[in-house]
């Protein structure tokens, strides 16, 4: 499996088609939202091949599948592919009911997914401050902003008193934030944590997960592959 | 029931509680999102009660049940609080197993969520276009987009041959996208269906539906509720 890891781009041959009963993730190593699925994957032991994509050069093979071109996305043996990162984690849930990461009851799960939809608030922080900083801009409303948001995930975890945003045990929700929080010291967002205490104890708890240890990189190759976006050059073959 | 369908706003009693076995559905009578959960619920058959709120004044109580403040949102016997159209209606679909709206398998399930994601880009054209012809700005380029994905809708039911977009019978994605096609004329967007022959097809099917029928206003009360909203001054008891 090593060997495909590199990425695929424009005129590679495509992958044989996916054999019975495997699966298909078809990603890019850097990529926080394709850490959700690999977080999934990981967590419930699924068994997987991971075809990586060059974004900026995509395969036609691959627009092809799944014609907006987006990872993370899943292909199986019957050619159902799946995209969208919560749309293919739920699958996954839903697919391989052992070690379920959503629970059963149905308002259990719409709480997940209302917490979901206000974390999807907080990301585009996670792209603007850096990006603003980056051109001089002042952040501190932004920086202002993302505390406050901070602030209600940290009020969350102080009512429920739970170890991990939904429960004792991780569930889903914590595993579809956790990319954007491994890549804060990066991105020169850490102090914004710092009046959130519960938020950054649950970081802190999240980093030894398994499945959190099995897709994560280390702080200096999260900071090579942004200065290689930065420059405009992403160097998603990093390090292999 | 048709007493307590006046909205309530700011400085209005809190209702009771929700009786034992019963739902609150917390609306505005024109809200398309609103009318999402109720074509779920009218189809399903399930017995609910309406609280319309004033969303330009909302009263004290709704804001303490749901802070964010939005409509829809449900809450159960047990003080539970639903909101966003979306995760209202799947839990509605989990909750009451009768006539389900979503399919059973995994893959049906994603196939429903990812037609959805694409139908959320599409939702702004029904907002910009209007506003920006009520400042007097061109907007032919937003129509050209706006065809373009309708095109991509007719597509995908000529595909699929079906009367519907996952079947030959109406589906939750069906009442997810219907409200705002139900607006298209108000909102002189009509013109844009001409070269959409199967999705114009679609939206006559629709008007057969007795959910569709149950939760449709028509175009008269349309046409003054909008004129009401572009006036600065919503009128959400319209016609009561």
């Amino acid at each position: 499996a090593m060997a495909t890891e590199k990425c695929f781009a424009k005129g590679s041959p495509a992958p044989g088609p996916v054999p019975k009963g495997q699966l298909h993730l078809y990603s890019m190593r850097f990529c926080p939202f394709a850490q959700r699925t690999r977080l999934a994957l990981n967590s419930k032991g699924i068994k997987y091949d991971t075809i990586n994509i060059n974004l900026k050069e995509k395969p036609e093979w691959f627009l092809e599948k799944n014609p907006l071109g987006l990872v993370p996305a899943l292909e199986t043996s019957a050619g159902e592919v799946i995209y969208e990162s919560s749309i293919t984690c739920e699958y996954l849930d839903e697919a391989y009911p052992e070690k379920k990461l959503l629970p059963s009851s149905p308002f259990g799960k719409a709480q997940q997914r209302m917490l979901l939809e206000h974390f999807s608030k907080v990301i585009p922080y996670f792209y603007k401050i850096p990006s603003a900083r980056r051109t001089g801009e002042d952040v501190s409303t932004q920086e202002v902003e993302l505390k406050e948001k901070f602030a209600k995930l940290n009020e969350h975890l102080e009512k429920k008193k739970t170890k991990f945003f939904e429960g004792d045990t991780i569930t889903m929700i914590d595993y579809m934030m956790w990319p954007f929080f491994e890549r804060i010291e990066v991105l020169e967002l850490k102090h914004c944590l710092d009046h959130t205490p519960e938020l950054k104890k649950w970081t802190e708890r999240m980093l030894e997960d398994p499945a959190v240890k099995a897709t994560m990189f280390n702080m200096d190759t999260h900071k090579a592959f942004y200065k290689s976006v930065a420059e405009g050059k992403p160097d998603y073959d990093l390090g292999l």
